[in-house]
């Protein structure tokens, strides 16, 4: 039987994730696998919650990787806070924002929400006025929006919420490990990521973080949490427990590879990998510019790892993305939502952060689009 | 920074899985990943789907790999079953029986339990009896049940239940690839799995199938499934849509892994493979009785890939499974629930299933216990 494996392209993955993969955490991924309740695989999920913590700059206990991809994390987190009836509001600046209210809604929330064009940020003025007429159990919002580009103010909206009871819900997929993630100083009490955006490692794995208050939020439930898989009380048995409980099996070789992957980017140390998120942004931006293509984003508030760019009037979004991939081994994003066929959304995510391959994109772009 | 990868132990894996991964496997994981609505990954999904349904003896279209672990196979198979009341009754003879059991209350079914004792099987005729005193949503039950080493008579289940309108739903974690899984021809109509056990994949996906029945009843639902990130009804569109719709990042390489795995046991040949555990499985019984330890679960009823067995009165239990570990590089299983600290689970799964490696167990034990 023909083995479809022996051709795949080394492609240069500067879609919206998953991004390029550095050589190391392949490598990682394909170490033996070991049993769930291994010591010594003990030992790693241990340096694993440890390098998280410094990711997402907190000392929360409850730092672990879920067993799912990055909406698994959305799940996670809205499915262990929300009781039936809770009142939840929602910010929405894009497609991130709506599956959020999709996620919270089916869990029997009571979910307002308050909605900013796409393509522009949350404003913290109008969320205050919202906050000031009702109180809610639980404020989410994106901080990275990777349908749009934007950038939201997470910082000034957790300023806002300091001193209530309000339990603030942030999404950091794409921010994480790309931008200042601050957890504890902006008074997050809920959050996820995925490992597939600025950590550079393939899909699998959402890494979450909660505040204490929010870990006596989950305790002290009335009702169970309706999702066996993602109950935080159980998982963190086998995480956090003196007596590692089991729970389910873990992705062993996948957190092998986020292990690895955390490992690169202190190694790196933060800083210096954002300073590289932001040359290599100034460096597309600049590029698509020369090129006459316009951003979709005001730049005060654009991510340096998600570029949303207009597609030029004429030119057929199919075309140029297929011959990307295939004249090039280029992948870029399509757009999401009332963004589809309108805008590209080029990845500067982790590994691909990275000036030579901005221009290679922009090389590439200017020989197709002319 | 010291990276603790470099350390990891060549482990022969003889517990309840993760089993003994092939270097194919390994290799497969470490390709480089695609984006995952990349053209050429998604040829590489419908030939996933394809090998499953050789795999699961089944005709679904909807026979696709969860992005979750087996347990989240669990979930999916019951929240997009189940509606708030529905009535479900689960047979019970083991841990992950109890587990359907808190899942689907958790969910909101009305849950009656048929229970038997642990290490025997389910019982037809009482099943029988007690379908005939009510109709079912759901009728749920476990085929190898991994705390136990019970094999479960799903065929003869399944046939009770042909012609009703109760939907026939089953856990094969443990069982796919090693022993005859028939979907079809058993009439189960929603069926999970795991790749960690006899499919020699890291754990991190779980196969399910659903007969067009299933999907019938989930597309009619009343309410939306309570669970975003594994509604069939938008996985469904990814995996087998004619446009491709993006739900979310599916785990690019866990997906090579499993495409890989399932390539080499249907080069192998399904009746190969199935007698490779049945001799494995009886070197390792005749092993363990020289050393004179006694067997849980009667001959007709035991799993060929998991192995209970009483440990022997003065034998200490972590002492045993500390020395097999780090003395010998063999990992077993303890006992869960009930079953702690008086049962050793041995596994014999997928690439682990193999006379040699069940006489290095014995000889190891033999040493160790004396």
């Amino acid at each position: 039987m023909n083995n479809m494996l022996n051709a795949i392209d080394d492609v240069l993955l500067m879609g919206p994730g998953p991004s390029y993969i550095p050589p190391e955490v392949y490598e990682a991924m394909s170490k033996k696998t070991l049993g769930h309740l291994d010591p010594y695989f003990i030992e790693i999920m241990d340096e694993i919650k440890k390098l998280l913590q410094q990711l997402f700059k907190t000392t929360n206990n409850l730092t672990v990787p879920v067993s799912g991809t990055g909406s698994a994390g959305m799940e996670t987190c809205f499915v262990n806070l929300i009781e039936k009836g809770d009142p939840v509001l929602i910010l929405i600046n894009g497609v991130f924002g709506v599956r959020m209210q999709d996620v919270a809604t089916r869990l029997g929330a009571a979910v307002d929400a308050l909605e900013f064009p796409w393509g522009t940020p949350v404003i913290p003025e109008n969320v205050k006025g919202k906050i000031e007429e009702k109180a809610y159990k639980i404020v989410a919002m994106v901080h990275a929006e990777t349908s749009t580009g934007v950038k939201n103010p997470v910082q000034e909206v957790g300023a806002l919420l300091k001193g209530s009871d309000t339990l603030f819900l942030v999404d950091t997929v794409t921010s994480l490990g790309g931008i200042e993630v601050s957890v504890d100083d902006w008074g997050i009490d809920a959050v996820y990521s995925g490992t597939q955006k600025c950590l550079s490692c393939p899909p699998g794995l959402a890494p979450v973080s909660f505040s204490d208050r929010a870990v006596d939020v989950i305790m002290g439930r009335k009702s169970k949490v309706p999702n066996w898989y993602l109950d935080m009380s159980m998982v963190a048995n086998y995480w956090t427990g003196k007596k590692r409980a089991y729970h389910h099996t873990a992705p062993i070789n996948m957190l092998y590879a986020l292990y690895q992957a955390l490992l690169l980017i202190i190694a790196e140390d933060l800083d210096n990998v954002w300073r590289r998120h932001e040359s290599a942004h100034a460096t597309l931006v600049s590029g698509l510019e020369t090129l006459g293509l316009d951003m979709v984003v005001e730049p005060g508030y654009r991510l340096p790892m998600l570029n949303a760019v207009y597609i030029p009037e004429g030119v057929d979004d199919g075309d140029v993305r297929k011959r990307l991939r295939f004249d090039y081994n280029i992948e870029i994003g399509g757009g999401l939502g009332d963004f589809a066929g309108k805008v590209w959304r080029i990845g500067l995510m982790g590994h691909t952060a990275r000036e030579k391959y901005a221009n290679r994109l922009v090389d590439a772009l200017k020989k197709i689009i002319r």
